[in-house]
């Protein structure tokens, strides 16, 4: 998987919070079995045990990056269950993560070549902690692959991953309605309602609505600048999702909104 | 720009918050152009389009790093209008930004060795998403820039860059007059009095006064260590800024200060 | 230390703030001597210069990284005082830190093989900051040493470590009394009352009392998952410390605990 100039890359997804022990033990972990491996943190913030956000996120994240990067995703409530653990090779990257939904949204979009279950204890450390899978089974696991160890090493095919309830948006007679999935730094609403799913919105006709704030949005943009600041818009954003913003402004503290709240697309 | 031993750093300043998916796709696009790239997070919680508290984050910072070293910084929220995107030379290192005054405090105490205009499209993705060009243009820019593409091959020379308003402190009746730039995690109140530029100040005979606070300390001191702790202190700090702190306590908790209040510094 | 695959290896652990100018600035300072170090960030968010939160920290974490990692420890609230920097080799890997206490709990578990103090100016800055050690001593001195600059030219050999205070759980008439010392991002509350310390204890018959909580969690699980969701419970923890927790949910905010808060261990 490596070479010299080409470490082999890690990417790490959880739900330990920002400079936790965990990720610190984590990295270490990984680290003392594939020495130069290259970490890259993506996010450590998923809201505890939120494996629908964390499977949002990777599914919007891993696309940016090379062929053969492998992710460790840990949002693990069900660690101690039998719950399995997975390694999946998807859109031509590894992931490694508990099978409780965390790959389904990705696996959705892009079909996955193979999913193995992670069985073969020589790659774990010895005893793992029965509390912290990540560290002492996913961690491992990812840096003995980065080593070279061939994936079918690991544990034998499995034909499919645990899926997650169906959130996509549903059409209604006021149109299509979505749900707020993720709030970014700005104060972006950004919406589970995807450009290519619902099909092609003209621009100027389409009407955003938002039931609980009562406002609404008439026409879409394509980007922030075409109109004032302050103004309230609507437009498709850098990974295809709808979503609300206020000008050079936040549309969260504006709007009082939330994840989970109403969006409503008609025309 | 590199060689086996040494990979390219990139370094990244951004507003996109920590733990975002935007930090995500930005590094991800990074290492898909440049695979051996070393990353490094500087801050991804500049204030929502601040330009000017980024602007002096990367001024004070950059310093520190080693020649060569690519630094992208992306706060840009006229992204979308024609504002340019710019590739400069300067200190020795490379810096990749919105020229929307990012760049300015540290061209005026560095004047540049060149500024170039990000213009040839075959080193940005296809197409740029029209939202999010830190990910989609200036990601792949950088990566491709440590990949040793020339630099005159992503666009031509610039004579200039887009000016802040100056915030210099200004000299009044009372004396200089400047304000505070930066909240430390300790709280101490950094001010944008520069030991460099407001000439020679006796330690013993110069009085810091913040008005809207009502408190005075009189002298400077060189280190935290010189006073007893709880007590309220000036001194030049490790960037050679004016700042005001309380040893081993938080100044901005004591004084309900906040970035803007004004310090007058006379003798 | 290093070879070509394997580059050497410096972790971070600092209270200067997530996304700080200071974390930024050692980084630089770091990579300007040692441009090929990859750095591993663990944590910059230890409370203001609370050394104890921090040396809990390092004892935890510094174990799961692999041989000749660097650790540069840096909450120094005694910069400019007479305090020493020290460079320690303890179990086969380096710290850098001040000497007042970051390394005292590590080195009580693992005799350090040896310890120096940094007096030798040549590897630091030309002249250091007053107020920042971290970035002009101890981030160049780790920098050297990944470079390979022996140990013994840093300084002479000292014969002891700065000692903390013992925290050590202390045995009482109602049984063994711990504190919390970490509250994790689960709101999971972890003691001071560890495994290998405090002897074998029946997990049937082990009571968990917090008085000033007025709660009593009576027998100790293995996982959370042997609990239903909502249950409060208690456990040793993935680094072998007792923990008090709710099954898929937060005991820090049920109980209202905080750090310090008394636990009781009976039987």
């Amino acid at each position: 998987m490596s070479s010299l100039t080409q470490p082999p890359l890690i990417t790490l997804t959880t739900d330990f919070g920002g400079d936790s022990p965990y990720v610190a033990q984590t990295k270490g972990q990984i680290l003392r079995t594939c020495r130069h491996a290259h970490l890259v943190d993506l996010c450590h913030r998923i809201s505890p045990q939120d494996i629908a956000q964390a499977a949002w996120f990777i599914r919007h994240c891993s696309i940016a990056f090379p062929r053969d990067t492998c992710h460790l995703v840990v949002v693990d409530p069900g660690v101690g269950t039998d719950r399995q653990i997975v390694l999946a090779r998807i859109n031509l990257q590894y992931f490694v993560a508990p099978d409780n939904g965390l790959l389904w949204p990705l696996a959705e979009q892009h079909q996955p070549d193979w999913v193995r279950s992670v069985t073969q204890r020589q790659y774990w450390t010895d005893p793992p902690s029965p509390t912290f899978h990540g560290r002492d089974i996913m961690a491992p696991v990812a840096a003995y692959l980065c080593n070279g160890v061939p994936p079918e090493n690991f544990g034998p095919k499995v034909s499919t991953l645990f899926r997650l309830p169906d959130i996509s948006p549903r059409k209604t007679q006021q149109g299509l309605e979505g749900r707020i999935v993720f709030i970014d730094a700005f104060g972006n609403l950004i919406t589970n309602v995807e450009a290519l799913k619902c099909g092609k919105l003209p621009p100027e006709k389409t009407i955003v609505h938002l039931p609980r704030q009562g406002v609404t949005c008439r026409g879409l943009v394509t980007t922030y600048a075409q109109r004032p600041p302050g103004e309230l818009i609507a437009l498709f954003g850098s990974s295809h999702q709808l979503e609300v913003a206020v000008v050079n402004g936040s549309a969260a503290e504006r709007l009082g909104a939330r994840i989970g709240d109403v969006v409503v697309v008609g025309n």
